[in-house]
């Protein structure tokens, strides 16, 4: 293979073949192709693009550049979700358990937050003892044990994935719809389900800002999806406020809780039950998206989702504290905007906020802080009078970060004297 | 400075201010910037381009990576040629003694061929003795003893772009007419030189192929040199056929000795008092271009450019062999195209049976054989009888070589019955 040829070729606009894809990728893998000259040809797609046939190979050399799993011996569906990553959202933690407890199985590798959005491996982690770091056949046995289980992305999972998006990350190329969507569906293709369904997010908390840019982004992945043979369905859903009303770590789960003891956020249980009751209909244990919402419902209700998320928190090492006030301090701020109807509440100033507070990570390397945390005391269609808080926020120990964190707030809030009209959650869906 | 953040910014198609690009280039010379941010961000600038006033930062800031030569003690003009490249283009070898020889100093920097064009450093190499490897103090000694000196880049002269040079080599970014421009300039700008003559080749045997890119080129490299406080004058001129009849190295000084003895090549004769006569305006040794035209077709006569070319080849350490036989092998191969007149030379191809043959190098680190050699036995408009050869080559060992190159020859040869009518030589000025 010459490299020069390959980034030259893409360069001007012309298409890779497959045995060059794979060829790059496994240079990519064992070093043989340098950093200089995947960064060049990382930028010339940038630019360029990939068209669905470079596309494929790309996602399936890098699935094949480490182990596959093969999960042929539990009988059953198995069904993953995936989030393109936003403010507040903890779905993943009850959702895997409430399609587990509807027989589908859940074998979910998920990721790190990163700059304002969150993610699930730092939520989990702020439950006592939970480890994310299990092997191959832990998970396994885990996975069989309670229909679930939840986990990072191992080293022998997708290698080319990891040392591409390191250097997507420091390249400015990580804001390309085809890297995005080869590097998500090499990931999930390689967990051995059978269906996927995906929860691409829109609007200001998003990484996709736009409608137009998140349908572009849910195609490319639901045809890489339906390419490799699987079930692939990606809702198209709203980001601009933050899900739920905690922000944080320790708090989502907290929050999550009340969504599987049966009296979640309004937001928060519809998307649930989409996602699914989607799931559902993918693993084959609902013969409709209504049916399988229903079956969702029940589980959320009945303490069955509950029980299979304490059985998977057990099994993985954790122990969940009884009392709120264990898990997050208490001590507070508060954030006041004036009176009015809430219009909008930027979800990546929130997220900005969270992070400033410790709660993410700006650099991969970063730690986090699991108790940090924002509240929201009101959400877009509510009523704020004066006087009352329209958020609060975990105390910092240096009063010029509360100061900044406060300002932040306030300014994510947009107020105004008349109720706006209700926003759907779910925008669109695609197949 | 935030590497990242400047590729992102020049991705979307920003500006970077003259301070973040005098970082980047101190960083890819002292190593604090990576190679793979560096090639992001060159093929970021390849689809993107640069503004004027980044194009006059990057080269101010290649420029001042290194030495920057003070001629300013040699009273007189100091006014160097740059040609992008051609086949056959031995123009220098006997431009600058001609241009010395009417009182305005040569102190010319050149480089090594690649590829299917040739390069001045090797053919002076064929020269017994001769070395282009001086250091300051010699190469000053030398330019003003004979008015010219003849060497190679040294390695204090502008490191950031030779750094820049090996990374765009490797990662598909060379053909951007910016970075080409702020190459050219950045190492022309430090030879301590009051004016500049560029001869930008269009055609088939050079980089740009049409005169639309070449246009582009030559603007740019005369915007940078302006803004630089430089006089500057770019040629477009015809390389859609070989410069005179001979391609190799050997062989060219040899064909420049011509030139200097007063029978050369009509084409290269007029090319050399274009150049020579605008250098002579620049150096202020000239009132016109026809006064330097007329100047330089003296010192071409009177034996005192020629004069001037054996004190510099003697002051290198070179001796010229008095017999051409002692300079390249005598047997060849003859090509033969059928009866016509000749339409058109392919000075590519031309080119590319040269390397064959070993006048060139594929990659930088190749050896070439200073004896190797294309002959053309007729040039465009003139006429060949069947029977009679169109080129001569030197006798490969390998007669597959032969087989191959005569084939590469005889196809780069189009005859027809009609004499064309003839082309110009120099076919733009742009000052």
């Amino acid at each position: 293979m010459n490299v020069v040829e390959l980034i030259r070729r893409k360069r001007d606009g012309g298409a890779l073949s497959a045995d060059e894809i794979g060829a790059f990728v496994r240079g990519v893998t064992d070093g043989g192709v340098t950093d200089y000259q995947a960064a060049a040809l990382l930028m010339a797609i940038y630019f360029r693009g990939l068209q669905g046939a470079e596309l494929a190979a790309l996602t399936d050399a890098m699935l094949h550049s480490g182990d596959v799993l093969d999960l042929s011996d539990l009988a059953g569906g198995k069904v993953d979700k995936h989030s393109t990553g936003g403010v507040g959202d903890k779905i993943s933690l009850h959702l895997a358990p409430a399609v587990a407890a509807c027989g589908v199985f859940v074998p979910m590798i998920s990721g790190r937050g990163l700059g304002h959005t969150g993610g699930t491996l730092d939520k989990l982690e702020a439950i006592p003892g939970f480890s994310v770091n299990l092997d191959e056949s832990r998970f396994r046995a885990v996975l069989r044990e309670c229909g679930l289980a939840l986990i990072g992305q191992t080293e022998r999972l997708a290698p080319a994935d990891k040392r591409l998006y390191a250097l997507r990350d420091v390249t400015g190329t990580v804001e390309s719809i085809p890297l995005i969507a080869a590097s998500i569906m090499s990931k999930k293709l390689a967990e051995g389900i059978d269906g996927l369904v995906l929860d691409v997010k829109v609007g200001s908390g998003a990484f996709m800002k736009t409608p137009e840019r998140a349908r572009e982004l849910a195609r490319t992945l639901v045809d890489i999806g339906k390419r490799a043979g699987k079930r692939v369905t990606a809702f198209l859903t709203d980001m601009d406020q933050p899900l739920g009303r905690w922000i944080g770590n320790a708090v989502e789960v907290h929050e999550s809780l009340m969504v599987l003891q049966g009296h979640g956020e309004p937001d928060l249980v519809e998307l649930t039950l989409t996602l699914g009751g989607e799931m559902l209909v993918l693993g084959g244990a609902a013969k409709s998206a209504d049916e399988g919402r229903g079956r969702i419902a029940r589980a959320l209700g009945d303490g069955s989702a509950l029980e299979r998320f304490r059985r998977c928190v057990a099994l993985q090492g954790g122990a969940i504290p009884d009392s709120e006030h264990r898990w997050f301090p208490a001590a507070h701020e508060k954030v006041e905007a004036g009176a009015g109807f809430v219009q909008r509440i930027d979800a990546e100033a929130v997220g900005m906020a969270a992070l400033r507070l410790g709660a993410g990570r700006t650099r991969k390397e970063d730690a986090i802080d699991p108790g940090a945390w924002v509240r929201l005391m009101a959400k877009v269609g509510e009523r704020v009078e004066r006087g009352h808080s329209v958020a609060f926020f975990s105390q910092p120990r240096d009063p010029k970060v509360a100061a900044e964190v406060r300002e932040r707030l306030r300014a994510a809030f947009t107020l105004g004297p008349e109720q706006p009209a209700p926003r759907p959650l779910v925008l669109e869906v695609i197949r």
